[in-house]
């Protein structure tokens, strides 16, 4: 039985001792460095790293810098993304973001600081050194320009066009889908899997929560309650943002949000393991509220 | 006898490879990558990956994934340096810099694409896994907040204040030294050493260049000719930028460039091999015109 609450404290933990300061001089950056890790993230990545770790037959543990190396590389690309260059967003998760609580040199520093850190962070493993490699060349390839920072440029070339569903798709399958397969990879490669069919299960599973995961975003930038998510909602209509919702409707994208949902859950057969918490895990993110 | 046009041919070829398209319509930010990578660098630090690991015992071949990773880093973090937010540096070695060819958003992500895909290289190296992690390990600190960023912060705090001597030979210790220095030691781990003399005399020579290598940067901002330069000079008296000049004066700098390069020479005897190259390569620093 897996307790969320377990791998939360033990993700968060970890991520204070690799965030500790230096004393040289050079905190401040750290400091933002930590108020953006440490901004109530959902850490949606690391539990799956570890989950994924648990149900291939290892202790968790293994796989914590792994997880935290993670949640290091999505702060960064959010640090990075709201940036007045970017997105130019004053607030994340209701806290003013990164550069406008430490100035845009700092912000742009703190997520270079975790980028870095993240790698440095994967070498902490106590893990055969094959494993780490493949780790560092898995997280390289899903957080760089054929992954993540691929779907960051799309979207930005996006902003020029009126993108269809396959060009939104595509980008969500780069910009949120590619380290979501990090985050299952890592977990995979921590326990030592090498079965392929395990490897493309995981990935399967993890694209379609990431599908899953953003069209939930766009419906709850028109249905949700600010509130509860901690940022306005109706951002998406004010800037004229083509989203599932506007191409799909509310409807069919709650539709293809289950279809997604379910695909994930039925990816998990070919996974060895207690797949419980996972199944919940893709159902909950389905129906979340914020 | 080592021939450095054959090291900068065979590493200016691996950078093509390592950065050719991926055709999936981000190719907008490879360009960027490519633009600024190509910008007539002086490839001091790969040079110096190669060198160290052919005077090492092994053939210099070996070493290239790690010499083009560290001038992927060493580049992106004159993108990055250049920002608005940062800099605000219109100019790069004669040419607009990335941001004013690309636009920022470009630049911020090729930046963060060539510190992402610097790691990935790293694992391309055809080596034992446990030298590719020490390779990661070792980039990813001296890149990081510990190294080159947190020069970075000491550099933008110093703004504020009046560096004296102790301050900015901190700075330059790790803005531009810390990226020397796993120049030198990626060299030495690609050729397998682990013989701590050696890997200490190495970071001694890398420390004594970078520091000279600085001096002599702000000596030519006020000595050098703007044509050979591909700069303006006397900026630094412009921003009122504290160099080693203003605290030393020009006669005083020119002597410690000198007393440095005899100490990285000096360094080179507890290098096995023959460090004629690096030798010549120190002292070659030092009377540089550009």
């Amino acid at each position: 039985m897996t307790e969320l609450s377990t791998y939360l404290d033990a993700v968060n933990r970890a991520l204070e001792t690799y965030l500790a300061d230096v004393s040289d001089g050079q905190d401040i950056v750290l400091e933002a460095m930590r108020y953006s890790v440490e901004n109530g993230g959902k850490r949606v990545r690391p539990m799956l790293t570890l989950e994924f770790c648990r149900v291939c037959g290892k202790d968790p543990s293994a796989a914590l810098p792994f997880a935290c190396a993670l949640e290091m590389v999505h702060t960064y690309s959010l640090i990075h993304d709201d940036l007045p260059c970017m997105d130019n967003d004053d607030f994340r998760r209701g806290k003013p973001s990164c550069h406008k609580q430490f100035g845009e040199s700092y912000a742009l520093l703190a997520g270079d600081g975790l980028l870095t850190l993240a790698f440095e962070t994967l070498t902490r493993a106590e893990l055969p050194e094959s494993d780490i490699c493949r780790a560092v060349r898995t997280l390289a390839a899903c957080a760089g320009i054929r992954g993540m920072i691929g779907g960051q440029v799309l979207d930005l070339l996006s902003e020029e066009s009126a993108p269809d569903y396959a060009l939104l798709e595509k980008i969500d399958r780069l910009k949120t889908g590619a380290l979501m397969e990090a985050a299952v990879l890592l977990g995979c490669i921590a326990a030592g899997v090498t079965d392929e069919t395990v490897l493309c299960a995981a990935q399967t599973y993890a694209q379609s929560i990431g599908l899953a995961f953003q069209i939930v975003d766009d419906i709850l930038d028109v249905t949700g309650n600010e509130a509860e998510l901690g940022k306005p909602i109706g951002s998406d209509e004010k800037n004229q943002k083509v989203t599932f919702v506007r191409l799909l409707g509310l409807q069919e994208c709650q539709s293809l949000a289950d279809k997604l949902t379910a695909r994930a859950v039925s990816a998990l057969t070919e996974i060895p393991g207690d797949t419980t918490f996972l199944a919940n895990f893709a159902k909950q993110l389905a129906v979340r509220k914020k």
